[in-house]
């Protein structure tokens, strides 16, 4: 603490990320990483674009990276909006659609991120409960309220919202805006992003961190009608006009372009997830429908806490949430085939034991 | 305007970029880029993170590029912040240590997104009138504030305020955060570095973009006592994480790692502006001392807007602010030595006509 810091910074409860260590001896299940390198077109998008150019400023505006993303998802470019992560696209998408005097919407359980961000900006929220089986309590969100976000599939609970139910809350809320985070939507979703022509107050957010294996690259985008793009864009243009590098706009305009390598890893992704998901059924584990690169998890006679720490021990890392409702949970991302191999091999030994 | 945008981002007014024109016809002199390439060893050590690796996130902390800074400058890690380029450091800064209770103070003419920020957070600022030769006025920050900027050398005059006129405003103001933007600071100025230990109130922005040629990669950074740069990163990790990409952090590491490089260009940019600026004076301009890589000049004859234009359509751009008392001047950047030359020889054709 200092005095120095206003009153909102002492308040403050910043998010944590899962760990990253500095050594290589973990199998790294705890961040939601793909397992696959990025595709070979990316990096060399990368060492191209790594030349005297750095000298100056990128566009500011990323007009050939929006084009990209445009065009691969059939909508115009004045529809899209990149920035620095989808961490940083939500922020901008709070600061710009929601305000202290009314009162914004997310699930009780859902990604942690949301709740920080209304910290920072001051802003009421009310948690809306998922059901007992962690799905989306729907008519909790059909209420007076100044904004909505849902991530779909939810995480860390991997489960996946259809669109029927993702409709029916963005029609009744007509006045407010819904976004609708869709950092895992790759792994077996249907995206939202086919309404943005119809319902003016969606807002569809996507990262490359997840499916396209740039956790590294720091970019995330957001969709949804031009005249939300434009107030994220002059939300971005009072912080910082450039927010991507010349680097990062190079590689992911590569990584959208190369969809054969797209589809093929994340395809692999799944067929790993749900060879995963039914060993671990046998074992005993209750394994959450997933459509996202990881599997929510929980062991009906050993604590997820042990489990946590016995893993860490035999040299894999997994994400374990000490929150309500959850924290008999572990969420595990899906690694290569290998690694899970070697998970499935380590985590029964933790529950014989 | 859309009814989804709340009050404030309504009542923006974003801070505009100077052109970024995509084709190569112009003599650029107008966003204060550097006209060298980075060092070769940053596009070497760019092009070695282009590996696998970019499918995991980067160090959340910046440690290693942390401490390459804190080496650089003789202080310790946790002085040190680092960010995606200088603008979004500043952003933070007033995120973190200005509040809309009290006052920012800040000089009339100055980096113009100073305004902005105070405009995107509903704080509150005093505009202290430089003199009328555009130096500072010490004494109008010498009284109850809620913060300072103060950017050393001033922009876009150019000119360099003594260390111990700064140290007079930190001294006085020891209850507020005095933040100084030393993005220029390369050029010839003494960095107010030095003093951080002494002045726990004291915060210095310094960017890559200018000094170090790499206006493309995005990276800025603060520097100042521990506490300060804890608020920093409780506002960092309530917006974004991973501020920096993989191959951010590995060129900027290399980039300060090569200071014989940076030495070597700096100085030729230093020689260039005193040869630039005594012809200029020599053909009848008004130049007023710079210690930037740009300088900041007046006809007494010929309106700027027009010399602006003029330049224009001789493939030269400068930038020109239709502002209250700087809308006879042109801010130039530095060109290399043959840009400056032809800089010169057009410049003199448009006084002549």
């Amino acid at each position: 603490m200092s005095k120095f810091w206003n009153e909102r910074v002492k308040k403050l409860e910043p998010y944590v990320p899962g760990e990253q260590p500095k050594d290589q001896k973990y199998i790294k299940l705890n961040t939601n990483e793909n397992p696959y390198p990025p595709s070979p077109k990316v990096i060399e998008a990368i060492k191209a674009a790594a030349n005297f150019k750095l000298k100056l400023y990128p566009d500011p505006n990323c007009d050939s990276l929006r084009r990209v993303v445009a065009d691969y998802y059939n909508i115009s470019e004045d529809e899209v909006f990149v920035g620095n992560g989808s961490d940083e696209v939500l922020a901008f998408s709070f600061m710009t659609f929601f305000d202290s005097k009314k009162t914004v919407f997310f699930a009780d359980i859902t990604y942690s991120f949301y709740k920080v961000y209304t910290n920072l900006l001051g802003l009421k929220c009310e948690l809306i409960p998922l059901k007992d089986d962690f799905s989306i309590d729907v008519d909790g969100f059909l209420k007076e309220n100044g904004g909505i976000i849902i991530p779909n599939p939810n995480a860390p609970t991997a489960k996946y919202i259809e669109l029927n139910d993702i409709k029916r809350i963005i029609e009744y809320n007509f006045n407010s805006v819904v976004i609708v985070d869709e950092a895992y939507i790759d792994f077996g979703g249907e995206s939202a992003v086919g309404l943005i022509k119809e319902y003016p107050n969606l807002l569809i957010v996507q990262t490359l961190s997840k499916s396209r294996s740039l956790a590294g690259l720091r970019v995330g985008f957001a969709m949804g009608d031009s005249k939300l793009i434009e107030g994220l864009l002059r939300v971005k243009n009072s912080i910082n006009s450039y927010t991507l590098d010349r680097i990062a706009l190079a590689g992911a305009e590569a990584a959208f372009k190369d969809k054969e390598y797209f589809q093929k890893t994340r395809e692999k992704i799944i067929i790993t997830r749900d060879r995963v998901t039914n060993e671990l059924r046998k074992n005993g584990f209750k394994v959450i429908e997933s459509k996202a690169n990881f599997i929510f998890i929980s062991h009906p006679k050993i604590l997820a806490e042990h489990i946590f720490k016995e893993l860490k021990k035999k040299g894999i890392l997994v994400r374990y949430f000490n929150a309500e409702r959850i924290n008999n949970y572990l969420r595990v991302s899906i690694g290569n085939d290998e690694e899970m191999d070697k998970f499935v091999e380590k985590i029964k030994e933790c529950v014989i034991e």
